[in-house]
């Protein structure tokens, strides 16, 4: 995503409840900071958010945490953030450290339109390489779940090998989401430039 | 494959010695047909045999057998082949019995352009269904390995579903093989139209 930045992005983070500001003071707590037994659903670089918002208003008990690397993007999602959605959390920190701010509570994982860091020297920085998904391994609480969105084909090859190798089984697979079947699609930012320039979007559920 | 029927087919079957006639005798009797060791790869759904063909020329020290169910495909191959590939044989016969005519003799299967079989009532026919892939335990001799390309989208991602779900690990994928980094294909009948029309080629590699 192009960076553009913020006017006051600090300050806007700062007053933003929504966004837990030390989250690795909160491993093995998350459950509690929501206060119900519910499902939590984390998306690994939510961007500006729409994706992880619009599922919180649409699955009410189901509980979301957005995770986001760079502040000038996460301040643009607070934007849109309301304060009526009581199952949305926000994170701002890099993934590699995933490990140390959750211990066995997620039950999913969306990675929608990761960087795909095509040169192979930078293949372990793929959020599928073999390191991230053995780092998520241990935040997984029972069964595992990761549903990967992408327009970048090489980084769903990648995946797909990667994943399977992982032990995952593919339990559903477009290679053309928006032209296939599968309906109740919530777009990401993204997502609605690609498919109005007829772009292919790569989809899949690994589960294991 | 559209067929156009051929002139004297039964005669061109009878009068051809690469093609073995009555294939569930030869059961566990492959190897000292060949008269050597080597390793066995067959095409199940050979077509007019230009895949298998070239291959048996480029790789003298692997052995071939083309499967088509067709007399008349199957007579269009047979005017290809010459007689100076000992390392290829043909086969007419139907799939479904491939348990009948093999026994832990074979190390690789090609699935090239396979009928899609487009409905769900009909998805057990796909080479890549549960059925066949148990079929397949039978005849393979120690490693599996399944080789397929196609243009069909549906059959591909259910094809990846299915390999996964046998346990079959994804070696190689490319969603657009004519694009891709991998050299050195060995093209159909059908690839040769659908590049010349710019159609996508899907291609894996599957071990266990």
């Amino acid at each position: 995503m192009r960076l553009r930045n913020v006017k006051n992005k600090d300050e806007i983070i700062d007053n933003c409840d929504k966004l837990i500001k030390n989250p690795k003071e909160q491993i093995g707590n998350w459950k509690k900071l929501f206060g119900n037994n519910n499902s939590i659903y984390i998306e690994i670089g939510m961007g500006k958010g729409n994706f992880i918002i619009e599922n919180a208003a649409r699955y009410p008990n189901i509980n979301f945490i957005g995770i986001e690397k760079y502040s000038s993007v996460i301040a643009r999602a607070i934007e849109k953030v309301s304060n009526n959605l009581p199952n949305l959390l926000l994170i701002r920190m890099d993934a590699i450290e995933i490990e140390e701010v959750f211990s066995n509570e997620i039950s999913r994982i969306y990675l929608n339109f990761s960087d795909p860091w095509p040169k192979k020297r930078n293949a372990k920085r793929r959020l599928t390489s073999e390191i991230f998904l053995d780092k998520y391994e241990n935040i997984f609480k029972d069964s595992r779940e990761i549903i990967q969105k992408t327009d970048n084909r090489e980084l769903f090859e990648y995946s797909i090998i990667s994943l399977v190798k992982h032990e995952y089984k593919i339990e559903d697979i477009s290679l053309d989401l928006h032209n296939s079947n599968i309906i109740d699609i919530i777009m990401t930012e993204y997502e609605n430039k690609f498919v109005e320039n007829n772009k292919i979007i790569y989809y899949l559920v690994a589960k294991k």
